[in-house]
């Protein structure tokens, strides 16, 4: 019911908003952001459809909907409109925070009117000297004696930062308290709200000003913006929870946020897919290549070899990408519900390996599907009358926000993989040649299976070899190459992804499992063994861009 | 002398015209396009410092340059702004046309004041229904009994098809003579100018209308148009050299003109890397991988090992780029000038098969390196406040235009490497052998040419084996792997000229040489490999999506 909501709502309502919203961008006026005015109808619509609260429990309203289930509902929203979805996301992440671990007191006055959706959310973490690396953030917060803090400093990227359609946006904010320790560990947590509430329960004016709107290349509807806090020394902020626990508290909400731009980075290259297969159906160009009889009518360029195979890899990764998100999800939900402690570690390892690549490979081989998408559409791919190329403007924000593509690479092979010893990918290990015995015994053919299990193995050796330079302390050589390292583990757990989906499919009637039979067979045959040369290429340790100085360039 | 003023009138005329012509495109007025004004400066400027007749002979005003000096300064020029110099390009390629083939008549009146810099020249080829299939233009041409002939139809995707800083424009048209055969047989080259010359020399409207302007995402500067001919009937054409010759005529001139965009997508990526490169070193984020103390300043990010590897990527791809596209220039100028028969055929088969090349691989990897460009940029590279992300969106025109990468690796597989029984494979072997000695001798590491001769092999024994099923006369088996040839050979060639390169800086001293030979071996490591996996994918005929059913997807 909830999937279906979501789908209606998507097509009639969002969709419709998108293009208007990317040509008619935000726009700064006075001081004040003024965004599409089509958001102060949908932006009401979507809290009375309940988005906000769906995976909530019924204590904060909520329906507690599994998180497999809401995400994937996401994933409608975002494929009609990322921006319009966007302030919903935030305000969804932003309460939830106040949530886990405001007091009684925040969460009656910001987090309930956040859900009920008269107040939105933002993230207020980046700053200027302080991109990825939140450990430099600089913005300070003074103790007042009411118990409020005083905070000072300056904030860019906040996506959602201001509008005109709420009566209240809450910032979530990273400050520094005076006198805390420097980097992560002396970094809190405060609700700054744009407005405060006044002892008569009035809303007045925050001091924080919004001191400019980026121009963002896609995502035109959702503004990204700059903030300035406390310049006239009267900007109150909250405490969450404890004092310098700021990103422990913005970490244990980091997976759903990348598993929801995961989500994102599918949505947009599945759209983009779906529209192109729309069109080369239609379009009628060029003749069979073994007779191109001039006088014979033109043919729709779907069956021409080469727009096939683009559509083919086109689905392989969005629907691959889907499975990926919607499998880790389960996991999260498992992890989240079970009573059985041993399913619950294995989901939590399991989850915990597959955030970085459910949040990169959407993003990076989105961008590729996305491309696609428009190569397919030849010239009028190229222009803003069909809208291919919007999505791949979207798209590309993708690798970029909630950690880049290098970071996660960092994640996974850094962290992920060789945490506890290598339980991570043991449990991996446990799911895929499981998977390998079902789909064998589902008939799925031996030498796929076989392709998977090389792989696998080639993976874990690889995996082993470079742990064993983590253990002699030389972290520079273990992730010299964890951009490849990522792009192979992203590459095998597609194939498992795939696998999965093959043993589902396999000798079963109807063209949707001929489909995926054929997806997963292209995924398989033709880039799966891309593992072995990364792999090779990674325990070389290749050293080019290693040895490469800054004068050299 | 030439390539420094192209340097210096890129650097301080075209590009600070850039973002203004990105920010304000141009628009269609009381049936008339308006373009910047700016056009109104540049283009005299581009015309008196002689970039119309660079490469053209005395006899036409020219200076006669070698194509190899003219493109590269080109590149300069396109780097700066594309879409300035697309009128200059398409001028030049229109006016050759009637140099090469059209009548004295037809000369004097049109070809000289394009050359002048009076008239500007665009080509009329692509129609609603023909895009990629020229076979099938429809436009009509009825001869009238004073000699010029009488046009109908609609033609699309005109790139500077209309503006209001020269006095003139002149289509050259393909359209079909009414009785022509179908196909691209029946294909006539025609003059049609925007005013027609009456007899006592002034300009008259012809009967020519523009109806649509493309809102394109990139070259904003630069008005791609639908243009209507012979609304009123009355719409005067000038045959060129002779009534169905039209497709003959304008392959001729293929060859430069896909060289020109080879040279954009070089330069539209290396544009980005250098401002990306100065990007990494400017900025401060985070610290050491082996030492985190946030107490300790922020290093530039061009000390992370990821972005290292994105910029020698990106170095890889376009200083590469830029070696293939000034090598194949050198073939296009030795098959033009050379009296020795044997190098002239030589150069003539290295030509033919470099072309597919140098066109497709700066636009399809240099967008992954405009990619990357914005990717080392972080969130700032996503917003328009950087120049990064306009050059990412001009980039993707170039895997589109002057035939697509699908059509390129068509080219490549079904013509250039079949023909003359392989004449154009042997020619490469010969030149990579050669070079393969030469780098031996001069200390390039051998097993970095045991790679490329290994790769060399398996590209050819993969092309021995597509020829026999071409030669069986099984095209789709021959052609179904197509973009992964392409691919393939495009990884070899770029192996070939960065070997070319070490070649030349191994053992030199100096900060250029060390670059180099790092992204020569950066490219033979870590790219090359890629050709094995591509070979046994594509001789395995894998068929996936030769397989898939349109009702599958």
């Amino acid at each position: 019911m909830y999937l279906n909501m979501a789908r209606k709502f998507a097509r009639e309502d969002l969709y419709p908003a998108f293009k208007p919203m990317d040509a008619d961008a935000p726009k700064l006026v006075d001081g004040e952001v003024k965004v599409h005015p089509i958001m102060h109808e949908l932006y009401p619509k979507m809290a009375e459809l309940g988005l906000l609260t769906a995976s909530r429990p019924p204590e904060v309203g909520g329906a507690e909907l599994p998180l497999t289930i809401s995400n994937i509902a996401n994933g409608y929203l975002m494929a009609a409109n990322a921006s319009a979805f966007g302030y919903t996301g935030l305000t969804i992440g932003s309460a939830r925070l106040i949530e886990a671990f405001g007091s009684d007191e925040l969460k009656e006055r910001y987090m309930t009117p956040m859900y009920d959706g008269r107040f939105t959310g933002t993230m207020a973490l980046t700053e200027p000297q302080a991109g990825s690396s939140l450990s430099d953030v600089a913005t300070k917060a003074v103790a007042s004696e009411e118990g409020h803090y005083l905070l000072s400093g300056t904030k860019i990227f906040l996506s959602g930062g201001d509008q005109d359609f709420s009566e209240n946006i809450i910032h979530l904010t990273l400050a520094r308290i005076e006198g805390a320790p420097v980097g992560i560990k002396g970094i809190s947590l405060f609700a700054v709200p744009k407005k405060r509430i006044s002892q008569d329960g009035s809303l007045i004016r925050n001091d924080v000003t919004t001191s400019g709107v980026f121009h963002k290349v896609g995502w035109k509807g959702l503004p990204s913006i700059a903030l300035s806090l406390g310049e006239n020394s009267d900007c109150h902020g909250y405490l969450v929870g404890e004092a310098h626990q700021g990103i422990r508290y913005m970490f244990q909400m980091m997976n759903e946020a990348r598993l929801l731009v995961g989500m994102n980075g599918v949505s947009t290259s599945y759209v983009a897919y779906l529209e192109s297969l729309n069109y080369a159906r239609e379009r009628p160009q060029g003749r069979p290549i073994q007779s191109k009889d001039p006088s014979q009518a033109q043919i729709p360029i779907i069956e021409h070899a080469d727009v096939r195979r683009m559509l083919l890899k086109q689905k392989a990764i969005v629907e691959g990408g889907l499975g990926l998100l919607g499998l880790s999800a389960q996991f999260a939900d498992l992890e989240a519900h079970t009573t059985n402690e041993e399913e619950r570690q294995h989901a939590n390892l399991m989850l915990d390996l597959l955030i970085p690549i459910a949040k990169s490979f959407p993003a990076e081989r989105g961008f590729e599907s996305n491309a696609l998408a428009v190569q397919i559409h030849g010239g009028y791919g190229y222009t803003t009358e069909y809208p291919v190329e919007a999505w791949l403007r979207e798209q590309k924000l993708n690798s970029i926000h909630e950690g880049t593509t290098g970071i996660h690479s960092l994640d996974l092979l850094g962290r992920k993989v060789m945490m506890k010893g290598g339980a991570a990918v043991r449990a991996f290990h446990k799911e895929v040649t499981s998977d390998l015995e079902k789909a064998l015994s589902a008939g799925v053919p031996k030498d796929w299976c076989d392709a998977i299990l090389q792989a696998l193995n080639a993976t874990e050796q690889l995996t082993a070899h470079l742990g064993k330079q983590g253990q002699k302390g030389d972290v520079n050589a273990m992730t010299l190459h964890s951009a490849d390292y990522l792009e192979l583990f992203s590459t095998l757990t597609m194939a498992w992804i795939w696998l999965k989906q093959a043993s589902a499919a396999f000798g079963k009637e109807g063209d949707f499992y001929r489909g995926k039979m054929q997806a997963a067979q292209y995924w398989i045959k033709s880039e799966l063994p891309r593992v072995r040369q990364l792999a090779q290429l990674c325990e070389s340790g290749e050293d080019s861009y290693e040895k490469m100085e800054d004068s050299w360039f």
